[in-house]
């Protein structure tokens, strides 16, 4: 069974060496206190937590699953307890205001918590990250009063909050919602309607749930403009901060998942629930989605996770599993076989986890510093600075969430692949990584909504190609200045290749799709990968550049460390980036031989 | 819930127009009986029984799974009823040995008989499928008598069969086997040992099971070379060929899987068991892999069917689910949305799984020739006959079990991206075709090694690289007649410089692993996909090419049908073989990035 140990070397050497957070953190007031003792201190605590309370639960939440049982959610053994500590650690305040009795720390060590949650028990992080998004949505967008009444409590952890956007004619498409919310004339509005996919819908870890609703006023417009935003707890609160009444809200099914089975994923039905209004009137989404960026990098963490965790496991079993001679000749010959570690497609399998999973988690750190500036803004009500980085992080978060959860999803299934038959079968653990990942691609925007978002309006709608100048722009010059060291001259100049390649692409798409709309969405996938293709590339060529560093100087007791990193940076160049190439090729394929065929001529069976 | 129509059309396409089987047919001793019209009416009786009676068990089956009850396993809810319909239809004798009570039909019909049937419930057609591993390895090397004693209740499918290769210490390294035989001395041997993974291992389908184990004799040579071959029925036959004792094996548990949940995957206990020797002493895995090329490509057929399955069921939600406006304006200005078939992107997934589905179709149907002619030579005793065959179809056989295992995975996930979140949900089945398909690259020798086989074995060792100049003067050949042909012309000509490509990559390797022995396993994998992206190119010219000269000669009925395969084709050549192109560069990549890290070097964690 996958056994989760945090990465801290890992982890300490992209924040101290690669992206230099401790100055990072002077730059911001919520920065103060994440002093580089302080940030260690957490880590190392953090990482115990996921260790010894949530990774051996890991395994028996997905077995036994979520029960509804007299219309109450119940969560698998030992998820309470290991909430309870949650709670008692105070994480769910890690980064909240301190106003609401958070420790007001900076997004990014949220991050760092919901990637070592994440990893240990992708099911049981669910619970704490949609309350955090629940949070965050009141934080911006409630009341003093709506603040008060709801976000010490969810702080704290003692309450919980959830996301209820998709019904069953609607996902991506929420201009379609039917949900009703007719005003009470007491200031208080009747929900009714019924959401599907929500998750943490109910459980049994806290003791209420602030649901976060999106619905129709009476007369509102049709479509996206006449959505608005409301609060509808599981119970009413009562004036002392306690739970009174119960709501109409309740759980009338569990969805039978593929995976994430210790997540409850809920059909609400709404039924005259009692809903207070939350932002202003028919901008429901707009406000739903301020947080979008982030939470949208909340669930490219599945890209990264599950690949360190299946990464970690097929590692031991390889190291330990015998079998055939290697190619250049006996390795082990006291042993009636090699292990696995001596077969260079092994190895291939093994490199290409290790690679997803540290590229992946540099990119992740990389864009949790605007992150960081995007949620200042916001505390400090100074909008522009907000829209500023969230601008800059709206580029990066469809690349991180659509390329990662994809390349994590190949992640999963090569450790399986390293376990051959064994990882096929459930004892091993490692099949429930795959089956757990799969949704990543799927929820919070699909691959193919990211890849939309990113080629047809954060590239082309918004900022004319903007966007990918400014983005290679840094990369470029991050690479000329790396073109006279030895060893970091082949990365530099494959950098400076692709920039040029990736403004060129951008360019001839925006002028093709002129002529023909459909190009972008029928280059749009491969846009999207490419894109995280090259943007991995930055990532590992600024953790070769530190490593070569480090290793010039000499006297560094990480040698093997740094010579690991340099290997899989160029394991990278060699074997995973030359498959951006055949997504630039593939995206500027016209559209006819996609478009051409009419659907009912798309097959002929019988 | 996923419901199978065999793609009848698509199948007499290739059989009849693309691959011209009843001329192949004419060529063969037991294609006398296989007319135009008999095969029509076999498939569209093999199709109804799919349709009918398959396909509906096919979710139940996976929902219920297999039980061990009382050390006998028991097989889901109408398994048995299913299986009586296929017994009764004399369908597990369509291509067994007319001595032995077959119909004695070409292997290429069981080949559609286990495509059809695999598509339509993969689980319940491995039970067939096991026992005509068993009944082959029987006819083949067994004794007159144990043909008799076998074979007839075999081929009727009263009793089944299994192949017993793995166990707990060894699956691909097979000299690592430690069950024994010890000699009776009544001409019969004590079995003992354990074996797992044994598919079909128990049920209740047939009132007796014919086990084919690996074991070894006393005193018998270590590694492979000391492996001999037994039999070991579930129950001793007695001499009127029914059931008599029950014998000394026995299933000690059912492996939890990912999915295939209907197939029983059993741990088998041989306990003094009685075995019968089979082949002579010693050579056991020469014995059982005299079939391994035909049964590989029986698990080729998992790349296919289930890519056909998952793009039948995604096309039919995509033309009724309504998300969003299409990118060049409104197409179904009536309905709240347009349908998912208006977004190039859907399309491109639904495509792709479809280029798998009917490219992959083509070469199974491409290879069966191979495969007819090889069991012909086997059947008249012509061993040279069937040594030339198998060796052309030894070449084909890694590139259409690892590549098309590998292709139908990305299918059937694609399946599951078009219907979003909802792909996700067990009650919708694409999740289970997904779990289903994923076992494909795993058992019957992983990706890896049939990567090692093709490059290492049939490509380097044995041909020197003649196996890949034989195959691609084929495709050459093919090429330069249809260079003129205006439609036929950017195929034509791609194909030209892939063989060329091909060739180049081959030598270049070659040199390379004189000096460099691991290169050979670490080129293999992207060897192996890029030889299957110009396989699988080379079968959408050949149905292109049929396809325009229909369209050329005008006035066919099937005009839409032939244009969706132009459309194909070029999709294929657009945006899928593009792909080659990113492995050709990887292959070449030195060993270094991969060999140089130490495995204690891999990981930092904690």
């Amino acid at each position: 069974m996958p056994v989760y140990k945090a990465p801290l070397r890992d982890m300490k050497f992209l924040l101290n060496d690669v992206f230099d957070y401790p100055k990072h953190y002077t730059s911001l007031a919520s920065g103060e206190n994440a002093t580089p003792d302080i940030v260690d201190a957490i880590l190392a605590e953090c990482a115990r937590f996921c260790e010894e309370q949530l990774s051996p639960l890991y395994q028996s939440g997905d077995e036994e699953g979520c029960i509804l049982k007299d219309g109450q959610v119940l969560t698998p053994k030992g998820y309470k307890e290991a909430y309870n500590q949650y709670r008692m650690g105070g994480w769910q305040g890690l980064s909240a205001p301190e106003e609401y009795g958070g420790q007001g720390l900076p997004a990014s060590m949220g991050l760092l918590k919901q990637e070592m949650m994440g990893t240990a028990n992708w099911s049981f992080s669910m619970y704490p990250g949609l309350s955090m998004g629940a949070m965050n949505t009141i934080f911006l967008h409630g009341t003093d009063n709506q603040k008060h009444t709801y976000l010490p409590a969810m702080t704290e952890g003692r309450w919980a909050g959830t996301m209820c956007l998709t019904e069953p004619q609607c996902g991506t498409d929420l201009g379609q919602v039917k949900t009703k919310a007719e005003p009470r004339g007491d200031g208080s509005y009747k929900v009714t309607g019924t959401k599907i996919f929500i998750s943490s819908g109910d459980h049994d870890l806290t003791e209420n749930i602030v649901h976060i609703v999106l619905a129709r006023l009476p007369d509102a417009p049709k479509g996206t403009k006449g959505i608005s935003l409301f609060i509808v707890p599981k119970f009413l609160p009562d004036a002392d901060g306690g739970v009174g009444e119960r709501n109409g809200v309740s759980c009338g099914n569990l969805e039978k998942k593929m995976g994430i089975n210790a997540s409850a994923t809920c059909v609400l039905n709404f039924d005259d629930a009692t809903g207070y209004l939350i932002g202003p009137e028919n901008e429901g989404l707009e406000c739903m989605f301020t947080f979008m960026n982030t939470a949208r990098i909340g669930t490219a963490i599945q890209g990264v996770g599950p690949a360190e965790l299946s990464y970690q496991w097929a590692l031991e079993y390889a190291k330990e599993r015998r079998s055939m001679r290697a190619l250049s000749g006996k390795k082990d010959p006291d042993h009636v076989a090699d292990s696995l570690m001596h077969h260079a497609d092994v190895r291939r399998m093994l490199l290409t986890q290790k690679a997803i999973a540290e590229g992946g988690r540099a990119m992740l750190y990389d864009a949790a510093r605007l992150a960081d500036h995007m949620v200042e803004g916001h505390t400090a009500g100074d909008t522009e600075k907000a829209a500023k980085y969230d601008d800059k992080l709206g580029f990066l978060t469809p690349i991180l969430k659509g390329f990662l959860t994809e390349l994590g999803n190949e992640a999963a299934s090569l450790g399986m692949q390293v376990f051959g038959g064994h990882g096929y079968i459930r004892e091993h653990g490692m099949e429930q990584i795959a089956r757990d990942t799969r949704i990543a691609t799927l929820y919070e925007g699909t691959t193919g909504i990211q890849a939309l978002d990113l080629l047809g309006r954060k590239v082309l709608l918004t900022t004319k190609g903007g966007a990918v100048r400014g983005f290679t722009a840094r990369i470029a010059n991050f690479a000329r200045k790396h073109l006279t060291n030895g060893r970091l001259r082949p990365f530099a100049l494959e950098l400076l290749k692709l920039t040029a390649q990736w403004n060129l692409l951008t360019m001839r798409i925006m002028l093709a799709a002129r002529k023909d709309r459909d190009l972008v969405s029928s280059a749009s996938y491969d846009f999207l990968m490419y894109s995280g293709y090259v943007t991995m590339a930055y990532m590992w060529a600024r953790q070769a550049a530190v490593a070569a560093d480090r290793l010039d100087k000499g006297g560094d007791e990480s040698e093997a460390f740094y010579k690991a990193k340099l290997a899989t940076a160029e394991f990278y160049y060699e074997r995973l980036l030359p498959r951006a190439q055949a997504h630039a090729t593939s995206m500027l394929s016209p559209t006819r031989s996609l478009m051409q065929t009419d659907s009912d001529d798309m097959a002929f069976t019988g």
